[in-house]
Parts: C-alpha cells; sequence; structure tokens
C-alpha cells in the first residue's frame, strides 16, 4: 500500500509544493515546484492581497487535482520580525491550508525544526545541507530548487511520522552529520 | 438598484460578519453575526489550526450562500505585538478572504482607521461609538454584539467608498463629534 504526499512550504511571493510516495520503506520523488505571485505584484498588483490568495488557492487546488495526494504536510513558518511581512506570511499560509482542507485532505504541521531534524538529523542544518539530503533520499538527479527542497522536506518528514531522523527513507543507509555515507 | 455587501472582521477565535443592502443613498440591515472556532479550541483542538480555519472558510461560505452578497469588505487586522498571535491573525483573515474569492465576490480592504472615519467620523472613535453609530446608521432597535458591529461597520465604509464620513447614511442628518444629532 502507498500513500502520496503534499508537502507545502508556504509563502506571499512563492509557495513551493512537493509530491512524494511512500511504498513500505521506500519514498518516491512524484513532483514539485512552486506558485508563484510575484508576477502579478509586479504587474502592479503589489497591495491587491485578495488576488494574491487567489493564486495561491487556485494553485493549490490544481496540484491536488492533477496529484491526487492523500495527505498534506504544511511547514509551520518563522515568525518573522518585521510584523506586517509575519501578518502577509499569515494570511498565505491561511490559503494555502484553506485549499488543503477544502479538498479533504489531513493536514499536518511541522516546525523548520521538525523537518531539519527528519531529513537532516539534527535541527541547526544550513538549507543547502536539506536541499542536499533530500536529493539523496529520493534518488533525484540533480538538486531540487530551494522552494520545492523545502516543501519535498516537510513531505520526507511527515513520511517519518513527523519523527527525528526517520527510520523510514535511511532505512538501510548509514548517515553521519547530516550525510549519507 | 441595490448592491448587498458582506462586512467582515476576521479573527481566529471569532470572525464578526455583517451584511447590509444600500439602495441609493439609503443603507438597510440585513443580518449580521459570528463565527466562532473558540469552542472547538475548548474541546481540546486548541493546536488544530487546519480545523479552525476550515470552520471559518465553511463559515464564511454558508453565510455567502444564506444571503448572496454581491460585494465584501474585510477589515486589515491590527499587528499584534506578539507575532504569534498576529500570524494567527493573519491565517484566519486568509482563511475568510479564500472563502471570499472562491465565491467569485469582490474584496476590499480597510484599515480600522478608515472605518472609523467613515462611520463615526474620526479615527480615534472607541469601539462603543462604532457601535452606536452603527445602531443609528442602520436604524436597529438594540445595539449589535461587538464582533458584529465591527464588520456592519466595515461594510458601511465600503458603502461610502471607502471614505470619510460618508456622504451616503448620513445624508440629511447631522453629525457633530461622531454621534448624530
Amino acid at each position: 500500500m502507498s500513500v502520496r504526499i503534499l508537502g507545502i512550504d508556504p509563502g506571499l511571493r512563492v509557495t513551493g509544493f512537493g509530491l512524494i510516495e511512500k511504498q513500505g520503506s521506500r519514498l518516491h520523488y512524484i513532483g514539485s515546484g512552486c506558485i508563484r505571485t510575484a508576477s502579478a505584484a509586479e504587474d502592479g498588483m503589489a497591495e491587491n492581497l485578495p488576488q494574491r490568495l487567489k493564486i495561491i488557492l487556485e494553485g493549490v487546488a490544481e496540484i491536488i487535482a492533477t496529484y491526487q495526494p492523500q495527505q498534506a504536510a504544511v511547514e509551520k513558518v518563522f515568525v518573522n520580525v518585521n510584523p506586517q511581512s509575519t501578518l502577509l506570511l499569515g494570511q498565505a499560509r491561511g490559503a494555502a491550508i484553506s485549499a488543503l482542507v477544502l479538498a479533504g485532505l489531513p493536514v499536518a504541521e511541522y516546525t523548520a525544526l521538525q523537518v531539519k531534524q527528519a531529513v537532516v538529523g539534527h535541527g541547526k542544518a544550513a538549507k543547502a545541507q536539506v536541499g542536499h539530503m533530500v536529493r539523496k533520499l529520493l534518488d533525484l538527479d540533480g538538486e531540487p530548487s530551494a522552494d520545492a527542497a523545502d516543501a519535498l522536506a516537510c513531505a520526507i518528514c511527515h513520511a517519518h511520522g513527523g519523527q527525528g531522523l526517520g527510520a523510514l527513507a535511511t532505512a538501510g543507509r548509514r548517515v553521519r552529520g547530516g550525510r549519507l555515507l
């Protein structure tokens, strides 16, 4: 039996997404990419928040329709030092989660710390290390883009049951300092 | 020709809503109330943000289905001193706006300052003054609840074209210090 998981890394400008399939103890890459609202902003829609939220909503709905995931995992966003940015980020996250619950998907949430622990093995991992491990764990030919890597990492974290360096994807592999040996 | 406007005052625990109809220069009260997610939290779902966003989403969708508004106005929320609260509030607002854009409603946004200026005549009005003016402008028998009052005030602000003490609802009335005489 396999489970298809959609990972989401929400943002107002760029919302990353990544899909994996868990079959027994194996993880398979299905797809990834990002939803951009920034170009809309450049067309003078910077202030049109509802329009940007709509792009995120419809984007996530389209991904769900295309890839038919059964579960969703969303990264808990950092609280920005700028309260206005935090508010905007919160709204983008609210729109992304709205699209998931509207589609009837169960939604799990993980902090960046949990995601890094699950994928790299410790919470202080650098962004590049996350991308490297995502590539290794999913047997990708190249490094995924940063936005997609975070979303895929979140999906992997969920596949691991949200626990520390999971026994699933790393089964039979040796890991030291967040690197596969 | 009349326009039915839905005003929303978003919050994670309580989202207020109010509907008015603008006919020429007259405003009519249609309905108001609030969507509560707090009781769900009390049932041990405090941490289940997606579930709370779903309640807001479905609540707003139900209000739209029931009252069939043509336009929507959402209050711009205060940035809280607590970043975590700001993030939660942003997500609630994102879910409310998601429901509005999903229903194809045009969404306008107004700051609390704009709403107070439109309804009371100045931006420093106390909450009680807003409720008092909403009651007068809409010929209500009693004071609306605080949550509903803010949502109705936001709808009135939109009916006024988002401008200062509007010429519409207050036409033919004398106003001083935010009070009808």
